[in-house]
């Protein structure tokens, strides 16, 4: 083959997964919206999210979820269950995952204390000092940082506290290929663009093609997104699609790249 | 024992997982709601989702995903991709967690050609009649039916279809007992509450009692959730729990039962 042909060499892909743990989260109480945020902040740091858990503040779940995630993914995102109540038992759970021990953090305990509080409040306050034997810490600008220890980084659950310990990651971590995309728009159905999207797929086996059907003022339509790490690649499969939609007496609106 | 100091025998819990399927999930495009809509429309009919999954369009990913949750949960219901496009691969990966073939259904197909198509989109379409040997039916007022094998239930992962599709399931699903809440909240940071609540939940071991900090106008609050099936205990433990907030020098306000 020669040289000029040759398929680009695979890009390194960085891989994790998130856990997000509370039991309002299955509940239905409350609406997750770290993943979304972790999806996006994440491939910016070139790390891509390959499976996302849910699980109650059960020990055994979570533990079992832990040790199943941080062996297939080169990193674990855990949101939730990391203040100062009962029903916070992450940092617990971590350490018996681990196998380890759990301290208290000097570090963590003389920001607590920075703020004055009754004895009881105190004691509360310090369960946020918990960290397993050996994690190292998480930034939190606003109060008690996080904590990582080996591939499982532990963040709370509360969005704006979460955003700002992942953002402090930046640069702190394993950088992969970012994946890119593009994406356009048609009122055709999905049916309608089936038959050859499959066909375009088959020639970009290396970007993923996906189809996502709406119907808006009564119009059937479908946003064709596709994502990978060979901008050549992409622009190129954008192009292809969009020709597609005009052969089919569509019109390509909405274009992105991303 | 006396008979009337006698514990209440505990409701039988009917269990779900939740598997969300679709790239789009992970990578941060599409928020998901699917989840939390089924988190509440499945507790009135009397069934607990205990743990959820987001995985990509990979078949393996799939497959792995199903067999686990179906062995351990009661029931299991999937959302997305059900579509006529080669990305949805869902029905393809149930009948092969279930060993079994994918067959054409003649009732979705006779419902797919009520509405006339060129063949190619007819055949684009017939895709979604595909599905696996012994599979049931799951209604759906406006498109293609999904379907169910032994608990698994497969639907699609557009919201509106998907909440058609799962309200269409009212009273053919085997019912457990539905858990009941009680909230409040007070302007009392955790920590200000933490001790006297670990102790409160100890006194009621049978309903769960969770802790959701924010932070409003400046003011640090916390909300507390009680959640079970037990409503004279709920009661209880929210005049406990109202109590503790009085004595703490705070304010219940936002009292909710659900």
């Amino acid at each position: 083959m020669a040289a000029d042909t040759a398929a680009p060499a695979a890009p390194t892909l960085v891989t994790a997964a998130v856990l997000i743990i509370g039991n309002e989260i299955l509940s239905g109480r409350t609406q997750d919206t770290n993943l979304a945020y972790l999806a996006r902040k994440l491939n910016e740091y070139g790390i891509q999210i390959r499976q996302a858990r849910v699980v109650p503040d059960i020990e055994s779940d979570i533990v079992e979820a832990v040790n199943a995630l941080r062996t297939r993914y080169d990193y674990v995102f855990t949101t939730g269950g990391i203040g100062p109540t009962h029903d916070d038992i992450t940092a617990d759970c971590i350490a018996a995952a681990f196998g380890v021990d759990l301290v208290v953090s000097p570090e963590i305990a003389a920001i607590l204390e920075r703020r004055p509080a009754p004895p009881d409040v105190m004691a509360a306050r310090m369960r946020m000092a918990r960290i397993p034997r050996g994690a190292g810490l998480i930034d939190n600008p606003q109060g008690p940082p996080g904590f990582f220890i080996g591939n499982v980084y532990v963040m709370a659950g509360i969005p704006r506290v979460m955003q700002q310990m992942v953002d402090s990651l930046a640069g702190k971590l394993r950088r992969g290929a970012t994946v890119r995309s593009r994406s356009v728009t048609a009122f055709l159905a999905e049916s309608q663009v089936a038959s050859r999207l499959g066909q375009i797929q088959d020639e970009y086996p290396h970007i993923d093609l996906g189809s996502y059907p709406f119907q808006r003022e009564g119009r059937y339509g479908t946003t064709l997104v596709m994502r990978g790490t060979d901008e050549a690649g992409l622009d190129a499969m954008l192009e292809a699609v969009s020709q597609m939609i005009a052969e089919l007496g569509g019109e390509a609106v909405d274009v992105q790249r991303g």
